[in-house]
């Protein structure tokens, strides 16, 4: 099961969630200048870092916006990503907060699920409610995972996730159906094939969200180029490790100003290292 | 600006949105047995509908999930397909219902807005507040549109959607959100860049919806399959054509049990025309 798997790496690699949200820019000079087209050189990227960082990360997201930006050529290289990945062992979170209706869903499960695009986890958006969430639960019942988004990261986030619904937040009530979906699917470790994304940029709530998911591990964006710190995290990990943190841009361009060679992958697990550090002191 | 082409279309065609949702058991045999991958069958079909109905059709939508889920080869039928639709004039809608943080929607809108993929229209879900949402602005100001998730079509959509927040529901919140950033972009014909989707399965919410959203025309999903009939828009429309409203299933699954051959069409095109009347006898 891809959560408990996630669970174990988490327990053995530490929390650090390496976000591969490549864009062009980020590569060093010697990718860009080398022959080929923009997604062959990102999945050179990725595949450098793949290989600089896995024992020490956690998991591997790929925010697939980025790759749907460069069209078919990208998607290609998503697909590759995953396939490298995955052929060396390690967990992969597809980001792709998918929501929509249940023969819609249907569509998605599959094809992030299956196929090219075969990923372990991936997150998915529940503004729908639960007939978009269960055509996820027969590839749970087998050995895949999904996040739901609880609260983002983001500023506007409290546009909606923080209105008052008698008396609750809306991202605390989203919490607690999350949490009553995943019961069907709790595995050995205690933990659930339902998580739940909540995001580190605004730690207080994370006190308020911490009782209403005894059993749902977690996937928390925010760290590092969106402002949150080892720190902000503390408190939600005081009984252990209960999520993976995610930072992308912050670790995939640690190199740039400094490396724009081959050994541009030295800055970027030097930056996994100072995070993991930065998150572990705490616990 | 793909808004008021859309309005201009469905003025002089009709408000009938053709689903392109389309997945292989859809097609008919002799294009079942066609030498070519599902992808090449796939663009096929859809290029025999569009030929077919766009004289009688206010726009084609195509839901990327039924694409996503065939992997490369999918996701080319749907870059070759959009290609298609809009290289004869057609306004094309991507169902994507794509929603995420201020710079991966920077990709969602490039990727949707340019190159392999560019649609003219498409859905995104505002779930995580305005910065989720102005990332596409810049695309609006140039000749581009989105729609909006106001409230869906699915039984689950009041999980979440119905909550009451002082007083009203999420979903009319939301639709005076909607309506409010969509002022920046109202064009000649009196209606914004920034349209909403409203479900059909449930007219009586049109009347609570209609007065929040005096310049937001509508993409309305629940036609057919999902239950929703032409007499059930009628008070939305009754002022005039405000919206365009989707069947998939309905139509382009019309010559199942009656015609496997290259005459599929014919049941099609008689679909899209008595959905048209259904609606319109009500105005």
């Amino acid at each position: 099961m891809s959560m408990e798997r996630l669970f174990e790496s988490v327990q053995q690699k530490g929390p650090v969630c390496v976000g591969l949200d490549t864009q062009l820019s980020f590569l060093p000079d010697y990718l860009k200048k080398k022959v080929g087209t923009d997604g062959e050189k990102i999945f050179e990227f990725n595949r450098a870092i793949i290989d600089a960082t896995e024992d020490e990360a956690g998991c591997f997201k790929l925010q697939i916006a980025c790759y749907e930006a460069l069209g078919l050529d990208g998607m290609r290289a998503f697909s590759r990503t995953l396939q490298y990945a995955r052929s060396r062992g390690n967990v992969t979170i597809t980001d792709a907060k998918r929501g929509d209706i249940s023969s819609t869903a249907t569509q998605y499960a599959r094809a992030h699920f299956s196929g090219d695009f075969e990923t372990d986890l991936m997150t998915i958006n529940v503004f729908m409610g639960e007939d978009a969430v269960s055509p996820y639960y027969s590839y749970l019942e087998q050995n895949k995972g999904v996040f739901a988004l609880v609260k983002t990261s983001n500023p506007s986030g409290k546009d909606f996730q923080d209105l008052l619904v008698d008396g609750e937040t809306l991202y605390e009530r989203t919490a607690k159906k999350v949490s009553e979906w995943g019961e069907r699917f709790i595995g050995k470790s205690g933990f659930s094939a339902i998580g739940a994304v909540t995001g580190l940029t605004y730690p207080e709530e994370f006190e308020r969200i911490r009782p209403l998911l005894p059993h749902t591990f977690l996937l928390i964006p925010g760290y590092g180029a969106q402002g949150g710190t080892g720190k902000d995290i503390a408190g939600f990990f005081k009984d252990g490790v209960r999520g993976v943190v995610n930072s992308s841009r912050g670790l995939i361009t640690a190199h740039k100003g400094k490396c724009e060679d081959e050994h541009f992958t030295d800055s970027v697990r030097a930056a996994v290292l100072d995070m993991k550090k930065d998150i572990l002191q705490w616990l």
